[in-house]
């Protein structure tokens, strides 16, 4: 088998069925072998940094990406979105074709390289550069190619961080001996022993406490740790609340959870539960400053379980799952809570006029009606979920948000790989974002189109980067104004079939949320909102500078 | 002073006008120094790498650039367009905000920041990644803050190369002890002794040998030495051609200039002469595959002149400056070339029929009359530097390409930085781009209209990468399709005052051509130019797979 035709094939055992990427004549062979394995897709994406974030998207759903560029030029171009996918824990496989082996061990001057002072090129450069927001980096040559891409697959399956992979010209075409074996998924095992003993533990410790409560995060999602999580819950009936990249793990009518964390912003049931229960398990949880409203929420470490590792009490029990002890947790506990919390952390009834000039307030409460079960909902880095924090969700929605890693545009990508990764099943992708970050990546729309996805896209036109004048010392510095566009031409460039809306008042906002329902049926929405530039969500007042 | 201050000053004195990039919240105190410094402006655009991509045009006509973004996911969507300038030898000073010194020093946990398996952030990944793609990267703390930012300058001078410096937000305001040295440029001075010694050699081999010549190439532009190259040639009348990445530097009109070499695709003059000369002075050349025609032109080293060294038979003079050298061959020197070989490399008037479909060949034979003195061409990669090649060029006009490093979707942003480099004086910046490559950096357009700018902009449209097209095994591969735009339509979706037309005949281009020179005048010119899928530049059918 051909070494490119292998790393292909690896890919369909991680149930990938779209590759995403930019051509370059030192990749061509290794998009022929996407062309030439049935079960699986190319998509050609606008640049390399879209395709990174697409890739960042459909791992978020799938489990698994996977994104091929060119050496030098695209490489770098989609760095930032596999250091996102980094920060975020998505399993991206980012591969690079570079130039042939013999060109290498000769350093000769090809295109797409860097020259230093002497005009001598820098081979290992752009490895070099991905080897500090990587897992694993691997560069291919002829002893090592097996060896090598197995132990890539498997890094990106135990990690769920991303990976790299560089494949030379002519390393593509080597023939490697794959047999049965080399096309079964090899999923970390837990240490059976260690389970039961830090279960047992977790357990005698909840007993022991007063006031136990779960806080969940992303890792929890991540780790395939969500149905686990929820059946734990379930059975005990234990308080719980989620950080903000936790959104949506949690079902959100389960008993005594009382939705997301929002520090002393908002939602004071869960800031007092968490700053007075003397048993807190944090269940795949990442403090960091947005997640935690600014660190307003710190670790106690009572009972912490991370994805391959669980601390009870200072004890770290190691080679353990978060699946696992979740799942062990559900099975073995036997304890109930007795208190009942009402959770009334959500947009109520208002009497915001529906004739009044849009605002977030407005979008957000109605968004939170428009949201379905299975929905998956793509958040914008910035105000925007602070907008969602407060939201009702249905169950089995998927949220997705970039809280830790924050690079304005990724949503439009992102949702693009979402919308991929479900397109077999009944979801809609909603994306929110905003002009300042839609503009970094907006042409994205264009391969949606392309490849028939119907995406619900709502852009909010505010004038700028809003979540930044909120931020600085004064609103109205120039450096956070930007061009002004006319949002809703933009799917008339792209030719897609698509439909088109803005709002400039609330009652805009009904009547296409309304058209939506009907429209999306067979098409794309791409809805602009306008909204004052100095309107924000209400959460994110207590924020401002 | 405060060190962001002192930074911005420092940059004054590079002739920097203008600082692209984008805010974020780790460097909004930078760009506050932008703003406070009343000679250089703040340009927005639309996203890093786009910010990049101007920094690199603007620094090959002013020389110098810089660029700010803030940590992590700022620079890294920029760092393509920064390894670009260090393939290409551009002097742009990278620039990033980042967090506070007391955080690094913590480890704390901020948002865009990467995380390992145990949640630890690692604040210099992002350092350790750029000092592969720039000449120096500088990471200030309280100690070496002067002394880092005067080294990062003097780097940035002596190597026109990119140069990294990260501050920390607590750092901006700092206050460091300047004097008026300071602001002086250190300009890296010849060993006076040493240029003699290297003139009257090179001389003297002249003088030995039967059909001595010149070949220029970039260096020569890029450390000022355009100016002696041309007076030696007008003294001389040396027998010289250029290589493409040098194409512009010779006036075209000087006497046995033979324009660019094109290996064996066309130019047979300058490919005889080359390989039978027996005395090459190489003044500033890059000897790499696209830029001498898949190395059909070999160096034999007789004589090499680069920035900072010359090598005369294999003797090596250090702490030469190239403009130096060649200032002292044009006024040494007292060889006359008594050959005269006449220059008939150029686009000669033709039978194609302006009723016809446009043609690639007739869109580059029309250019060759519409390009003026003074003008800035700037030519994406792929296929459009081939048409560019044979075209007699008007005197005193800049080309710029990035046939090293090769990044699709630089050009546009390239131009912008171009356009503003030139904006005080009366010179077009006139970029031609293809579909594929457009794409990529589209909206960048935006930013010119916000600021202002007129450049006139083709953008050819052949239904996706030509380039690859013919360089991979199948013409019809579904990898180099891309997505149907209407591209006319794009400059309304900006709101900008532009004069759009789009051309299908070769009678449309005629047309189009004739309005820009009035619409121009006042207003920024966006044309679509519709070619055949397969229609390439004549001199690129020897590169057909």
């Amino acid at each position: 088998m051909k070494a490119s035709d292998y790393l292909i094939k690896k890919l369909e055992t991680l149930g990938i069925e779209e590759v995403f990427g930019l051509p370059g004549d030192f990749n061509f062979k290794i998009i022929e072998s996407v062309l030439n394995n049935k079960n699986i897709n190319w998509v050609g994406s606008t640049n390399e940094l879209n395709a990174g974030y697409a890739a960042d998207g459909y791992a978020r759903i799938k489990g698994y990406s996977a994104i091929i560029t060119t050496f030098g030029v695209g490489e770098l171009s989609a760095i930032n979105a596999i250091a996102g996918s980094m920060a975020e824990n998505n399993a991206v496989l980012k591969i690079v074709g570079v130039p042939k082996t013999k060109h290498i061990k000769n350093n000769t001057l090809l295109h797409h390289n860097i020259v230093d002072t002497n005009n001598k090129p820098n081979y290992k450069a752009f490895y070099d550069a991905y080897k500090n927001v990587v897992q694993k980096a691997f560069f291919l040559y002829e002893k090592n190619i097996k060896n090598s891409i197995d132990n890539a697959i498997d890094t990106l399956i135990k990690y769920k961080k991303p990976v790299y992979i560089a494949l030379p010209v002519d390393v593509c075409d080597m023939e490697i001996k794959e047999n049965e074996k080399d096309f079964v998924l090899n999923i970390p095992k837990s240490d059976k022993k260690a389970v039961e003993k830090a279960a047992d533990m977790i357990i005698e410790t909840i007993k022991k406490s007063k006031n136990p409560m779960i806080l969940a995060d992303i890792l929890t999602k991540r780790f395939d740790g969500k149905a686990a999580l929820n059946s734990l819950l379930q059975r005990t009936n234990m308080i719980s609340c989620a950080l903000l990249r936790g959104a949506g793990i949690i079902e959100y009518n389960t008993k005594n959870y009382l939705g997301i964390y929002g520090g002393t912003l908002d939602n004071k049931k869960a800031y007092n539960m968490l700053n007075t229960s003397d048993c807190i398990i944090e269940a795949g949880c990442v403090i960091s400053d947005l997640n935690t409203m600014n660190f307003s929420y710190k670790s106690k470490g009572d009972i912490i379980i991370q994805p391959h590792f669980t601390i009870v009490k200072g004890k770290k029990f190691d080679n353990i799952e978060l699946k696992d002890i979740l799942e062990a947790l559900a099975q073995k506990i036997n304890y109930i809570e007795k208190k009942e919390i009402i959770n009334d952390f959500c947009y109520k009834k208002t009497d915001i006029k529906a004739s009044d000039k849009l605002s977030c307030d407005y979008i957000y409460s109605k968004l939170q009606d428009f949201l379905n079960d299975n929905d998956i909902f793509v958040t914008e880095v910035g105000l925007i979920p602070f907008g969602q924090m407060p939201m009702k969700l249905p169950n089995s929605i998927t949220i997705e948000n970039q809280m830790l890693w924050g690079s304005i545009g990724w949503a439009t990508g992102a949702a693009e790989g979402c919308a991929f990764a479900s397109k077999n099943e009944k979801r809609r992708t909603i994306l929110v974002t905003g002009d300042g970050s839609h503009q970094l990546t907006a042409q994205e729309i264009s391969t949606m189109m392309r490849y028939g996805l119907k995406p619900i896209i709502f852009v909010i036109n505010n004038s700028g980067y809003s979540v930044e004048r909120i931020l600085c010392d004064d609103v109205d510095y120039e450096y956070n104004n930007i061009a002004h566009w006319d949002y809703s031409l933009l799917p008339k460039v792209f030719k897609g079939d698509c439909y088109v809306a803005n709002a400039k008042t609330n009652a805009d906002f009904d009547k296409a949320l309304k058209e939506i329902e009907k429209e999306n049926e067979d098409k794309m929405c791409y809805i602009e909102l306008f909204t004052d530039y100095l309107d924000i969500p209400y959460l994110a007042k207590g924020i401002v500078k």
